[in-house]
């Protein structure tokens, strides 16, 4: 690629300890499915940081596959599950979640983050039983695909609404580090825990070559979840594949510093984007920001770097987008700068 | 693992060359979801073996994803697939061909190979329409099962006769290695895409981490096939990961030095079986064998080396499955014909 | 009912010609899975009124039942059906459509119609392939949800469309009879099958005890429908009881006397609240009517009628639904008028 | 038709009881989707007979319908249904059951039942966790396909077992009217609930012109049943139609006294081919039978009565079915008889 990519956060392989102990371990003869070493301690290790020995924890390849298993595990053929209308099962997953046979109950968000108010409202238009789906589900992402987070007391408000109306709370973390390492997070990873009934860990954005770690903590849905891995295709005979990721991203905090960088490297263009007095599409926290641009300056920066024109905002300026990640070169980014100031 | 394992072919993980080219290539910028430079040229590599550049490829992460999204895309609602009873997706995989919501037409057969007589036998028997499912896709598996294999002859009568009766042919490859590997076979795998619709390349027991190699010949069947991957959750971002694999898997034919070596150690123990007029459950041909072996010298070996007790057959004799890999230590392999001789 | 009953359109029993007619017919045998004469009658007589006489003719149960059936038989696992957000599929049949895989692309429509720059619109947002389903199938209805038509240029302007951008138009007619039969149509039953590529003649709501008759034009379509049927429960063993209906009901124009005095009803009641200076929430053209009217004038005819309040307008009026049918007494409207007069 | 018909026990319409109270109550007002007030007496009278007035009750209107929306409800995706091998989701439903999901283990019974060894031994194979379907639910129709019946004791054998492994017990009744009404028999209605989870009771088969009554005991199946009713298009708008004929049929006992008479008149047909010596293929007890005659006495038959030519026996035999109805002639049945007789 001639161009520096600055388009998504999984342009790169994974950090190099990754390799390291997969060449290591490469020839000791392990139990398949999941039953190997390497994952039994990758699994203790999340169960610390989560400060819950009694969740399950599986490991499967990427963020579509791991939200249809969740919630084909979860929902009765007549439950739909609620979403952002921006939410990645409800655009960009190819139909998976209604290809498993459920509704998503779209809720329009500018943001991409869902209030309980959101939810109210849907709850409230699917009164005339048997005749509409029923709501069982909130889906919402940490980060949103719109780059912005949920601060906790936002969780906690989520979580207590969907106990008292009995619905489930999942959230996709395909980029969960970006999320817990922005400057305005007060999530920790326990609390993420604590405030879902089940949620995800990403790790193919953020340092691994593949694998996002799934957690369960409420009882009724660990109940023959490994099942649904198998039937979906999500159950590796190489699980160590996925194990000695997480082992690695989960040791020395390694999982959480990768994400402090790639979110170092954003904010270090939002400053630069800042000072020339250019405005934002949306507040940009994470790794994921949308600046808006003079058409010019955006035709000047896409020679050398590639990001996508994300909306047409009048005749003269657009939002991008851009992405940073773990594997950002901070001296591309200073270039890139310079060209933002120059 | 304190004993050695003959139970499986995926103990280990990855030929080492590998995970060199991953180390080489780590943090080189490529373009996601598979239009990386690697996945490319394993692309290209792959279509020059088969002899046949207008083969769609595609790589997935392993045998029960490549199976249900190739049979999804497929079948339409009412169609149902032929198979052995002991086909891997009648038995092993969790019900996933009834989830995507299709039957299967089991075929009893005692060594895991159709035959143009049974698929005769289940059309035969689905004439009453509209009340039946209709019969559309015969799978088998080389080697199956089993370990038993397909000759080029076998293939193109079931081929010839599928054209016939308008039925498309799959091959499960997952073990495609080893049968092409065995002292019998006389197919090659261009022979495998001419004989087939669609058929698929195991990487995960032959040499790789993870990854399969869907391809697609018939022209029919090719069509939107990336949506079907991308809606099952297959469709990796970091793509290159199976792409670097192909790549050098399908360099200097590694795929099949690494089937031949597992094919001549499982040979080894065989002519050391015989050797001792022991016989076996069915004929051995590959890298799965079923000896049948008395029950103290079963208990003996169960000491330091780990397989499978397939099946009672008298007071005295059981049949054992023992599975050799690209891996296995020709060491060891002496050291356990050694305790049989003993 | 102690109430007189304007909620819905299937408050009574059948027309008396076809309770006579399954009377007389009691006692003969007849073939079963509508091999049966009158099937095949009613089916002649329907290719008559519809001028095509290749097109394929199945009779259903109900509403839900055919829309699910055919897109069912229509679509491929990773294909999409856009609708009107509140088309009858999108809201009221407790997710029947994503139950059999698909996803439905809700267009938002303050009058139930769809418009060729809505679908643009749809395809234009669908253009990530293959991250995105692929919108194959449009889906109208006649009269809609809300009541409202079409006129033939629209049909004719939909088909035009739905042709060059190789999508499939599905109109579901379950108040067909009331569409045709309102004073602005200027559609014939036979424009509606050359428009369409697929539809249904709904019998439940226009004088049948239940039963839809699906037409299939486009040869595509038409392949193996008949097994679809079958596997989701609605090939009837004793067929005799849509035939009979579908033939009492297309003999002598029956079907339309009815929808006509369904129509006659409602625009009784629509004269009488014009003349009185009420307005309506959307035009008032079938047999559908949702005249908006002061409080306590609602709270007045609710003591003797019964409706649905639709949306609260302000403090003081209120949208109601009205709906009228083949059944619907002359003298009650008539006293049901001198209320709103009074 | 010309011939007489014994093929089937749909070939008339429904017992004049029926038409003439859908004749007096068509055009009583009554609420829609099974909230009609004949909907509701029908339900209180099968509860009587029942003797369970917890027991939740759904009309639907055929047999492949009611098994695929009872077995969708029960299981989970991962789950599977025990059916003996003739049973009729495993044949004649198109693959309904498969394409609702799920996976139907298939047990060889020569008789049409099921026995407790013959679940067992499925458990007993489904031991590969997770790489299998779960057995969850036993699937048994009463009487069989095969127009066997069980008795008292052997679905208290079945109940009890099921309860012990925690499955599910499913009685197919289409038809059970025929079953409890044989000489045969020990087992009442109250029974038939006692003895499973879920059953139901066909009308369509015996006087009925459509519908099977579900009747639900296991207090975990109830919940949101309806949902499922209505997702899969069994909700009639006019439900009037389904409660009228039950409230017909359960009056006087008139649903046992049709099965009766379809069962003498079976039992006439078995005594003339048993005092001329010849056997059956399978016991006689219920209204199908399988005698096996001479194909020239076959030939005989054939120019006046229709039946289903079941099996070749050897080359001068064969084995037919006969099958007679609440509707069967006795008149016919006389001739019928001379005709063997002679």
């Amino acid at each position: 690629m001639i161009k520096y990519n600055f388009k998504d956060d999984y342009s790169e392989g994974c950090h190099p300890a990754i390799l390291q102990k997969l060449s290591e371990t490469n020839l000791k003869q392990q139990n398949g499915y999941g039953a190997d070493d390497y994952t039994k301690q990758a699994k203790l290790l999340i169960q610390k940081k989560i400060k819950n020995h009694n969740a399950d924890i599986y490991f499967v390849t990427g963020g579509t596959q791991a939200n249809l298993i969740i919630i084909s595990s979860i929902l009765r053929p007549h439950q739909s599950v609620i979403s952002a209308s921006s939410g990645h099962i409800n655009v960009h997953e190819a139909g998976s979640i209604e290809a498993i046979g459920h509704k998503i109950n779209a809720i329009e968000s500018p943001d991409g983050k869902i209030r309980i108010q959101d939810i109210q409202k849907v709850l409230d238009e699917h009164l005339t039983v048997p005749h509409m789906v029923k709501p069982k589900l909130v889906y919402i992402s940490n980060s949103t695909e719109l780059g912005t987070i949920y601060k906790k007391q936002e969780l906690e408000e989520l979580y207590n609404y969907c106990k008292v109306k009995n619905l489930y709370l999942f959230l996709d973390g395909a980029r969960l580090g970006s999320a817990l390492s922005t400057i305005e997070n007060d999530l920790s990873l326990s609390d993420v825990s604590n405030l879902t009934d089940i949620f995800y860990i990403g790790g193919t954005k953020n340092g691994a070559l593949i694998g996002e770690a799934i957690v369960i903590k409420n009882k009724i849905l660990k109940e023959d979840f490994d099942f649904h891995l198998k039937q979906k295709g999500a159950l590796l005979s190489k699980g160590r594949l996925l194990g000695i990721q997480f082992l690695i991203l989960f040791q020395d905090d390694l999982y959480l510093k990768l994400a402090k960088h790639a979110n170092l490297m954003s904010l270090k263009i939002v400053k630069a984007i800042q000072q020339k007095g250019y405005s934002f599409l949306i507040k940009p926290v994470s790794n994921q920001i949308f600046p808006i641009l003079p058409n010019d300056l955006i035709e000047t920066l896409s020679k050398k770097y590639s990001f996508y024109i994300w909306k047409k905002i009048d005749d003269e300026n657009s939002a991008i987008r851009i992405i940073t990640s773990w594997a950002t070169d901070e001296n591309i980014v200073n270039k890139f700068i310079s060209k933002i100031k120059a």
